[in-house]
């Protein structure tokens, strides 16, 4: 999958725009791009119309440009129409937002979707998404621009099943300073999966740490997910959803996903060296720290430090992780007071 | 042992002020107190003089009035005859700031006091220690009010070996929006101990939640410890260094304190139902939790959100937790998307 298209694109359709309300997904998401994005935006919608003074097109196929991406948050059973009008367009990719496949039982409309675009080579992000967050090119969050808050550029790309839980890892980051090269919400995955963009973000030269929060994969998936984070020259670190009973149900009302045997996934993870985080919290850190160092620390670690407490209970982390610190030579003690 | 004095105190002498360095801890405890705390301070300096121009008393035994509390920040060998004035002038009790005592090898001089102060019924927090933070009454935390993050006024009383921790837990405190009732900095806890702060706490109407960072008990003083926080009223929230051979090494050299066997301590804690945080964030979560709900959390929880990957998440910690999620009636699915 050629994903340059989705992650740099020139040129954006987004469909399904309101011409009535401006709090829509589409209409948040048109205007963000248009006011804050490099990306040239053209709305949607079959009704056709004006928006905020620009022409909306009725069809993909009627924008004069050639469209690199679609963002589509339309009716769930206008989606396969719209996919069908971006292949006979040329578009590049897409990213569907809108909810109402496999989640809700719609396995056949997703089927569908997913039938269309295999069948064209035509890659798309979701559904049930909230897609792709690549600035300076674009942003398909449909979070108002006052309401996101934006990490420093920086080395770490992360792709998340989850919207909520992306925007909150993004406002983790921006707090500790950790910085995000591109984030990518997958939700239902029907199409573009872990495993494609683990082997886009090898090659990206921005990227330096792949971060996933994993809600279930399918047969075989998880399995050749594995196999490839194993073999990925940058470090990879998975945080899971759905490790009990009661979490399953819930992943799969989700995102339709199926959570497999946690205990099995997590000591595989363990076995072929891909780093789980236990929490976010544990994700941030891992991402903070594998962003500077990408190899184990060998050697003893030297605590300097003005607090003695925050010196013991650093010194018990250490040695809790099989890490050994080093005693400073001094006259009477090693370690500080207070 | 009466703590009314060293916690509500009306008058404080400050012993061992600077009259040449503003940046001494004395002047720091002198100044915050004398400018943002109800009491009433005065300046205790053996040379006498004039600091910030109020009259420096050369001995506690001149000041004309009766003192409740005296801060005592000169150096070690100079505390046992300055505890002598105290007892002769009737303080009330004594924050002895000071370095220099058993952490650093001089075993001596801290029995010296202990045994001054024991014969005279005389109470005193530390050696090694920042004291006592009780406003709106009195602070003496020589941090400089600038660099003190204070939280709002609650119900969590904080006991702390290490002055750097109590003072990292306030800033999580207030980033959290836990109430603080007061907290107090116990540094080598030479007369003043966890145990006696606990009967303190169990009887003060302003505190309903104690939480300590240990460094370590003296022989049969963990087990009395554990005993008292068993039939307190009031939750008791334990975190513990010196859990590993290093982080042992290291709470000696901080505290002098001996860290025993963390295994045996932690697992005597987990059967008599005193709450272990593992780390300072589970103690800042504990401390907000068990302020608002005293008794464990019976039946099963619902959960409502907006991110269906943070519903899952809670799930799992639910579950993890031996706690059941309830599935709420709905016509397709029970968790909501995103």
């Amino acid at each position: 999958m050629n994903f340059a298209p989705l992650f740099q694109p020139r040129t954006l359709a987004v469909v399904g725009v309101s011409l009535t309300n401006d709090r829509h997904p589409a209409n948040v998401i048109y205007m963000k791009n248009k006011l804050r994005q490099q990306v040239e935006v053209y709305p949607v919608n079959v009704k056709g119309g004006i928006l905020q003074g620009d022409p909306v097109f009725a069809r993909i196929v009627d924008i004069p440009n050639k469209i690199d991406l679609a963002v589509i948050a339309a009716r769930a059973e206008f989606v396969p129409e719209i996919i069908q009008d971006c292949i006979q367009a040329g578009v590049g990719g897409a990213v569907v937002v809108s909810g109402g496949f496999a989640e809700t039982g719609r396995q056949d409309l997703e089927k569908q979707i997913v039938s269309l675009a295999r069948a064209a080579d035509f890659p798309f992000i979701g559904p049930n998404c909230l897609g792709i967050y690549s600035p300076p090119y674009v942003d398909t969050f449909f979070l108002p621009s006052e309401r996101i808050v934006r990490p420093d550029k920086g080395k770490v790309a992360i792709v998340s099943q989850s919207g909520g839980i992306l925007v909150d890892l993004m406002i983790k980051f921006a707090e500790e300073g950790v910085g995000l090269s591109m984030a990518v919400s997958i939700g239902n995955k029907a199409m573009v999966r872990e495993l494609d963009l683990l082997q886009y973000f090898e090659d990206d030269p921005q990227t330096q740490v792949v971060t996933y929060y994993v809600e279930g994969f399918r047969e075989k998936e998880g399995r050749e997910f594995v196999l490839a984070a194993r073999q990925c020259s940058k470090p990879v670190i998975v945080f899971k959803a759905g490790k009990t009973p009661a979490g399953t149900r819930a992943v799969s009302s989700h995102t339709a996903s199926m959570a497999g045997d946690y205990e099995v996934f997590s000591s595989v993870l363990a076995q072929y060296g891909i780093v789980e985080a236990k929490d976010e919290f544990e994700l941030v850190s891992f991402c903070e720290s594998l962003s500077c160092y990408h190899r184990s620390i060998q050697g003893r670690i030297g605590i300097i430090t003005g607090s003695g407490g925050h010196g013991a209970t650093a010194v018990d982390a250490c040695a809790s992780h099989g890490l050994s610190t080093r005693c400073f030579p001094s006259r009477k003690r090693c370690h500080s007071r207070n």
